[in-house]
């Protein structure tokens, strides 16, 4: 079914899904906003974006290219949020008393901003009753080559969360037209799902110096995922499948979650990796202050972290790599970060954790 | 004066050692354990070690090559043990009830070795009042090429601790004749000036990528010493630094310590260590499972990380290491290492602990 698409964000992640929805027949509204307009003028000006590669091909016209939220989102079904996490806060704040709740918010990824995304509008007192649904990964490894230029290398199979869990059937029915979804049993099980902050901070920090000797010209994922970075990973994803647990969440792995979205052959994270056609040639961070760490750090790990204390976990290798970022990163990342207060969970119990994300309901016995 | 030396390892220090100290017309005995000759067979048959460099240079007839602990310290005036630090205890162990308190017996290096030392000695009810000493690193930036042929590099001037300290300027008169020595206040001071434990671990860990992917065919200083790495480096040297505070020592900095010892330039820790002649064309690790991480995660780090913790004092970056470090080694260093129980001062206050590495004396107010 041909659906109305708010596109929100004009990086990597808007580009290609305004043009892949765009191509595939809905009807798409991309949103950048005012100051960042200058990164993609050319799509402004002639609503085209060309997709390169053998996923994807063609020129697709955007219906709307626009810096309005009103009007991007005015009537669109679905709005989905491509934007980096740090932006999570910014864009619930403008789409605050805006969006209704016949309308579905979808970040991609989320990383449990679902939850921040919430947590804002309760304190805005706005948007009550809209659903949000964030995702695990992005629906594609792409790159944009220039602007209006996309190079998609893979359509990825997309682990949704939405909130409340009530909704996921209404969810997934929309979204089943303009993506490919797995519908997971809530925001906790999608936002614990997130790949990024699990495979880049160990390849980036445990080849820092490679990293930054070579200036960049540095392939990750075909120089810098060697057996020992990787027990370093795995050791990682144990602590967030622990944290799962608790909330009685059975995690895929990093290597199982990989593998199903599509990045990489079915095997052990070594080989998934390893075996990835998609991920294999690519090259960076060009630097250690780049969004390996100053996203997936306070926006990822900071954030399981964050959980984690609360609960009463213990995460020695989150905790270490966090600590060895901030001093690699090289600027303020000690204040940075999304915690349990910013998800708006902070004082509530697991079990009333569970009755939140699943009802969207607040129900603290105190 | 010429003195008469038995120097204890049959490894790059011992062989160096043995060497320089013939040359420079001592009498020397070597001694190597009956387990480790096969290594060095044909300096017991030969008792010749040939130095080449500009450092050090011509053949140096050893008065003796032994495996007889016996026979090595028989009449010695100074007991030089240069064994990596994990084999302390075993000397310990072996000097038990042999050596006595006209012989000065000298870690090189000791990583409060020393302490463990006279911790075993008190334990085994023997040796109550030998004295000895230890150094911050190895006299030499060294090498062994082969059975019986060493190249060096650099004579280092080493910072010589002394138990109890009161022995200082005994043991003094005795070491100058043999060694550069600049004597500190105690063998805290010595102990916590290991540069070992501070400039390997981040320097591997934080290119453990690229160690793994190039076997090894990597150049530590020269390519891996880069300004992030070296940052996370100054961070963990604070750390250490204000462990000797608590000691009220004034402890050089890993970049003033470097230098002062004539590895390289004055200058901050960047440039000595990117700066230093000798450092700069050493290669390796040649894998994770490497004495840069095996003996200075255990016998350096944790063991100042376990006085930390008694003292109270925080070391995130000291702990990530060591984290890190148990994950890329891949066997089991969770439980070893050196710590303050090792030592003998578990149970004493500060002031307690620096009256006994003063005096000898262990007076626990309890």
């Amino acid at each position: 079914m041909k659906r109305i698409v708010a596109v929100l964000g004009g990086g990597n992640g808007g580009h290609t899904l305004a043009a892949d929805l765009s191509l595939a027949g809905h009807e798409v509204r991309l949103f950048e906003m005012e100051k960042f307009k200058g990164n993609m003028h050319s799509v402004f000006e002639t609503r085209k974006i060309e997709c390169v590669g053998e996923v994807l091909s063609g020129v697709a016209d955007i219906s709307l290219v626009t810096s309005s939220i009103e009007e991007a989102i005015e009537g669109a079904e679905v709005i989905l949020v491509a934007v980096p996490a740090f932006a999570h806060k910014g864009y619930a704040e403008l789409l605050a008393e805006k969006v209704n709740s016949n309308q579905l918010v979808v970040l991609l990824p989320g990383t449990l901003g679902s939850l921040e995304f919430v947590n804002t509008w309760k304190e805005l007192n706005a948007n009550k009753d809209v659903v949000i649904a964030e995702s695990d990964t992005l629906p594609y490894a792409t790159r944009l080559e220039g602007p209006g230029k996309v190079r998609v290398n893979v359509k990825i199979l997309v682990q949704i969360g939405v909130f409340p869990a009530t909704k996921t059937d209404w969810a997934e029915n929309i979204l089943k037209d303009i993506l490919n979804v797995r519908m997971v049993s809530n925001v906790l099980e999608a936002g614990l799902s997130s790949m990024n902050p699990i495979d880049h901070p160990p390849g980036t920090i445990l080849n820092a110096g490679r990293i930054e000797r070579s200036n960049g010209d540095f392939y990750i994922y075909e120089e810098g995922m060697t057996p020992s970075v990787i027990r370093v990973m795995e050791q990682l994803d144990n602590e967030r499948i622990a944290i799962g647990s608790k909330f009685e969440l059975s995690l895929m792995t990093i290597g199982d979650l990989l593998h199903t979205s599509g990045y990489g052959p079915k095997g052990d994270t070594w080989e998934v990796l390893n075996g990835s056609r998609s991920l294999t040639p690519i090259k960076g961070p060009s630097n250690l202050n780049s969004r390996y760490l100053t996203e997936d750090i306070p926006f990822g790990l900071k954030t399981y972290a964050s959980i984690a204390t609360y609960l009463g976990i213990k995460t020695p290798v989150m905790d270490s790599l966090i600590t060895l970022a901030t001093i690699l990163v090289n600027e303020d990342l000690e204040d940075q970060g999304r915690t349990i207060e910013d998800l708006g969970i902070n004082g509530m119990s697991v079990s009333e954790i569970k009755e939140y994300v699943t009802t969207g309901q607040i129900l603290i016995a105190k």
